[in-house]
């Protein structure tokens, strides 16, 4: 197909795709004439992929850019895994966590396999931080609940990656769980608020 | 103690606690001679939680004063969780969403007492639209489990809220947790995905 039914079939104006394809975010399509260039089903699905990691994802383009070429790139699903976790963390780095912080992360995921340098270490370090300076110390299991219930979520994604026909389309779900997972998991917590709110001190006016 | 003494105390800028002041996220001072304010502990206290719900949170300046304001009212504990629930959520209302994101997370949260207009509700519903876009239909239950590791944060954020002394702590507490959780879930299921994908696959490289 041409890029005007391309434009069609995804509902992204021409300008806006001629932007991927410079970015690099989609792929060229075929020649097909002298200066015209033919698009397939590939082109629609991976605007569709890029619409969402924009969109909904709220990535930046070059962030986007950057998941999309570890989906096209022979990588191992770990190694997939470890750029979208940095591409979506808030990268920075260790200044200013503290030891208290790093120890108390360590000890509600005490047991799990995960690299000192994880993204995750560091950022729920420095949240755990956040917490203790308005007085939240979390000696009542709050934070070793959440590491349970991410261990939960992290087990779902994993299974759900592995339903996947092939290695391509498992580190699409990599990126798409990791990117669009969190503000799934957040939308969903507000719902159980509400319900478990309701529960314990009736609906809200 | 002095504006000076309160800065160095907070570790904040004299022209940023007076930014604060002039916004009316932080409460004035008793008048202790003429223009002299004097501050004491809560003032130490209350700049602490500006800052993290800005600084780590991530909340605008009108954001943190929205959800500071709910938690000075006498407004109750549900009223507060609604305010904060959408301060902190994507309210782009019910544009585009689809009555099949909507129906499949009716279908995930079944039993859950929550209003239609929950403000995790109609974002759920647009995130489940995005994964539908990119082919993840889900039919294997992804939804389902991150439904039950949201419940499991709800309570543990409940049970949390409760152990605080007065109407004022548990109000921030709400306020905190919901500004703060959704990062903190996030990173640790950071490391659980690392966790469970070297269970899995070995390690990444």
């Amino acid at each position: 197909m041409r890029v005007s039914e391309l434009s069609r079939r995804s509902g992204v104006p021409v300008g806006r795709i001629k932007f991927y394809l410079r970015e690099g975010l989609l792929h060229g399509g075929a020649l097909a004439a002298a200066n015209q260039a033919s698009y397939d089903e590939t082109h629609v699905e991976r605007i569709r992929l890029i619409q969402s990691l924009i969109g909904v994802g709220g990535l930046s383009v070059a962030a986007a850019a950057r998941v999309i070429a570890a989906i096209d790139s022979e990588l191992p699903l770990p190694e997939v895994f470890d750029i979208a976790q940095r591409t979506v963390t808030d990268e920075r780095g260790s200044v200013g966590v503290s030891e208290e912080g790093l120890a108390r992360i360590s000890e509600v995921t005490a047991g799990w396999c995960a690299a000192p340098d994880n993204p995750g270490r560091l950022a729920a370090a420095r949240i755990a931080d956040s917490f203790a300076r308005v007085g939240q110390t979390d000696d009542r299991g709050w934070f070793a609940r959440y590491a349970a219930a991410a261990l939960l979520a992290a087990e779902a994604d994993l299974d759900e990656i592995e339903t996947r026909p092939d290695r391509n389309a498992r580190a699409e779900t990599v990126v798409v769980g990791t990117v669009l997972g969190d503000a799934l998991f957040a939308a969903l917590r507000r719902i159980a608020q509400e319900h478990v709110t309701a529960l314990r001190y009736g609906g809200a006016a």
